[in-house]
């Protein structure tokens, strides 16, 4: 029996993290690898309403890897502070990712697989084909959700031929309608009431530091902006509580309307850094609030910006 | 027509370098791309001998980017400092790779394909195989050449399965007999008389801080260690004097015989640092000279040990 390894996604998890992590896992032990994947979280409204749908196992969840092994792969992420607290002291032997690479270094040689497409579900699928592997009815169930969860079904600006001819496969495998079954889906985890704001602003959030200026990126996705809004004091306060307590100079939460694909702004943060995220993103921030006019995608219409102006 | 784009391996480039990177261009081209393969160097002795005896054009060679594109693709490095002096002022998009990551951080999502095989012309044979391409004869020839400059003829202990196949196969394509050629092709790349002792302890030398003892090691590869060895006496001038000059503590020079796979190091020093070289390699240093039998990878088999002793 080879070495065991752990698989897993970026913390905070959502549906593709969780997910991908499972169907990679399930490939490298078809291909002689020891895996098992783990989650670094518990699931979200929607990855919850799709374990349930499917009567699929949520992963053992951990927030660190404690000496349990010694060697772990990695899909969904690589940056570091994405990561688990301790992954400096292991070894990263594999990655499958669709995100940028930064703060990302090896000592050594390694598997690492990255393409721009709209989910890593996706790509985990053409690997599946690559090494005729045959993809169980479950595991194509919570592949299929991922990519409907990433690319807004196929609506957002990420998605490419292949998430389309990939979502198409698996929802056959599975026996799903993917537009039908899709709607439920991202409207489930649309349910906002029984979180707190404070939940609401760390439930889909990432740290990046862009060039010495720690920003944070969160995201919710609702079907009524103006509901979500009537709570607009209380995510004000606690975001700037949160800026205080772990430094960030700039904290957006944007707030986005998967049935218009539009998205409004909760931007807090240093003058300075408000300033930039304007000019990145064309807009003007009032009353803590900037129109966003067709952004639905962090990944492709926010952080890429950012990232420049910084 | 797609935006033209630049691809090429890294600097002080060898076969697989310039060859993967030819390799890679045909392909992606074959898939829509519209892209050039260039070298960052002249050829050495080796790679001279494979394009002039498969007739095949040695690429455009160039030191910098200088605004003549904006995207660029990456084979067999990562490292900025390996690669094209203006890097920083394009964006890379897709790269193939069989080294660590470091140094390597990117705005945007991007293909990255890297495996810990032996060459990188083996993993863009499994991708000509992926995206069922046709290797042409003359990519095959080269690509070949690669495995067995990179493998060492299949020898090196960096080589894989997946190396001996697809020698095997591109061999076939390209109608060698991978054993015969691949001697005649190692042994070109030997041809030492033409350097002078300098130029040979300079021309594939790479420098170490181990726990504060400066240590240099050289490696030359040759077909008849005795006849190298009748320089003798300058080799030992020649790095004494260096050793002098930069503040080596120990200077190893790796005299590698490539048909039988053994080492015979000239060793100069400092009495603590020889005593702890021959600890650490397990032999021992007489008249400046040391027996490695079954030694040829110095970053597997003599980086290692040292670094462990020191």
């Amino acid at each position: 029996m080879p070495e065991k390894e752990l698989v897993f996604g970026h913390k905070n998890p959502d549906t593709d993290a969780v997910s991908a992590a499972i169907a990679y896992s399930y490939l490298q032990n078809k291909l002689g690898y020891n895996t098992e994947a783990v989650a670094l979280g518990e699931p979200n409204l929607e990855t919850k309403f799709v374990y349930d749908h499917f009567d699929v196992k949520f992963p053992r969840v951990i927030s660190a890897i404690d000496g349990e092994v010694k060697k772990v792969m990695l899909v969904d992420h690589n940056e570091r502070q994405q990561s688990v607290s301790d992954i400096d002291t292991v070894e990263v032997t594999h990655v499958v990712d669709h995100h940028r690479i930064a703060n990302f270094e090896t000592d050594l040689p390694l598997y690492y697989r990255a393409e721009p497409l709209g989910c890593v579900s996706t790509i985990v699928w053409k690997m599946y084909n690559e090494s005729e592997v045959e993809i169980p009815e479950k595991i194509a169930a919570i592949m299929a959700s991922s990519i409907i969860s990433d690319t807004l079904l196929l609506k957002s600006p990420t998605t490419t031929d292949e998430d389309r001819d990939a979502l198409k496969d698996l929802s056959k495998i599975a026996g799903i309608d993917y537009e039908t079954y899709g709607l439920e889906m991202l409207k489930a985890g649309t349910n906002l009431d029984s979180k707190s704001t404070q939940e609401l602003i760390d439930m889909d959030a990432k740290s990046f530091d862009m060039n010495g200026t720690s920003v944070r990126v969160a995201q919710v996705n609702t079907v009524d902006v103006e509901d979500t809004l009537k709570r607009e004091a209380d995510f004000v306060k606690d975001i700037k509580a949160e800026n205080a307590d772990k430094g960030y100079n700039l904290f957006v939460l944007l707030i986005t309307n998967i049935l218009t694909s539009d998205t409004t702004g909760v931007v807090i943060g240093d003058d300075d850094a408000i300033s930039k995220f304007e000019t990145a993103l064309n807009t003007k921030v009032e009353d803590n609030k900037a129109a966003l006019p067709g952004v639905v995608s962090r990944k492709k219409q926010v952080v890429p910006p950012l990232n420049e102006q910084f």
